[in-house]
């Protein structure tokens, strides 16, 4: 039995309830902690759901900040260092990568706070995470700003993936389900996958066919 | 074993083999089709798997269009209506919805070509997807252009909501996992999934525990 709500019901909500409401209707998000750091050195990581690919020529990767009214590390150190990581969240990372968006002082690296080991690539500034199966590195190019709630669009061109070999299919497929990358839904649901299958290029000629594929 | 692609190795990969890498990068996606329609009253359906939420008040979601060097119906007809519909995709609704993205001529409606039912709401021009559990209705608001790569940001405002109450839970978790709604991975893998669990709003005091919900 479905229920519709107006736009009425929706304002009428409170806060909280919203907040859980509205972000539980875009569908499965992705689980990345993003890794930055300040120029004195002091890291930070966070964990955002909001990364969304932008396309694959040039290879750009946008995410969505919170609203400039909150103190927002990450941003401060992307613009101060211009890269910062993404680094997909396993099972096994879990609750301690839902505990990166704890509000630490500032002075407080949430990879000693929250038990991650920073990783290095030689001549990228931003940390990566070392327990994560797939990490990013990525160059600032843009912060878009969304006038509407007073977000942005961060947007970062790839400079470097580093990914387990095994996972990768003869036509580039990454098989993120078998690195157990976590999906999640509304504030704070995580959830593991299985995959159903992958379809063939879709054409007007014939009904998709699954794809061999590990 | 991990291997580390540089810019040099992710610039030499065929166009095709980097489509399928780098879209697999951001981690999973959410499966919506994206209804609308225009002003001759043709209707459109799309696969969509960039939907990004923006905010919760205003409720606010957003998804990226393809670059402006194709034909995009849906853009076409939102920019006309002002209005369109996002549906969940769920396992039985597959290969359809992927099918949708097959390239139909702009009067052929992909709702009669796939095998999808029109809904509507009193009012609200654009069709839903009568198959999906989850229905969201928004108004247009803006299009925010991506200049590096000539997509652009389509943001909406939602009007209504249709969803089965029984997966609403007292803080306002819609438990999308237990209507089945699917995840996607790079440009053709659909996955379903399962609960982990959801965790406490992460504070400093403790660590996160795991919240009863259905």
């Amino acid at each position: 039995m479905s229920t519709l709500f107006n736009s009425k019901d929706l304002a009428s909500m409170s806060s909280r309830y919203r907040a859980h409401f509205i972000n539980s209707l875009s569908g499965f998000k992705s689980a990345n902690l993003l890794g930055s750091i300040n120029q004195e050195g002091i890291s930070n990581l966070a964990m955002i759901s909001s990364v969304v690919h932008l396309g694959a020529n040039p290879a750009l990767i946008g995410y969505i900040t919170r609203p400039q009214t909150v103190r927002r590390d990450s941003v401060d150190n992307i613009l101060a260092t211009e890269v910062f990581t993404l680094n997909h969240v396993t099972p096994e990372m879990l609750p301690a990568a839902h505990q990166t968006a704890a509000k630490y002082p500032a002075d407080i690296s949430e990879f000693s706070a929250c038990g991650f080991t920073e990783g290095y690539v030689e001549g990228f500034a931003a940390p990566f995470v070392q327990e994560a199966e797939i990490s990013i590195g990525l160059r600032w190019i843009e912060c878009v700003p969304i006038r509407h709630n007073g977000t942005q669009l961060v947007i970062g061109q790839i400079d470097w993936v580093k990914v387990p070999e095994a996972a990768i299919n003869d036509d580039g497929y990454v098989a993120i389900e078998s690195l157990n990358s976590v999906a999640i839904s509304g504030l704070d649901g995580y959830h593991q996958t299985r995959r159903i299958g992958r379809f063939t290029y879709p054409d007007l000629e014939q009904d998709p066919q699954v794809v061999r594929s590990k």
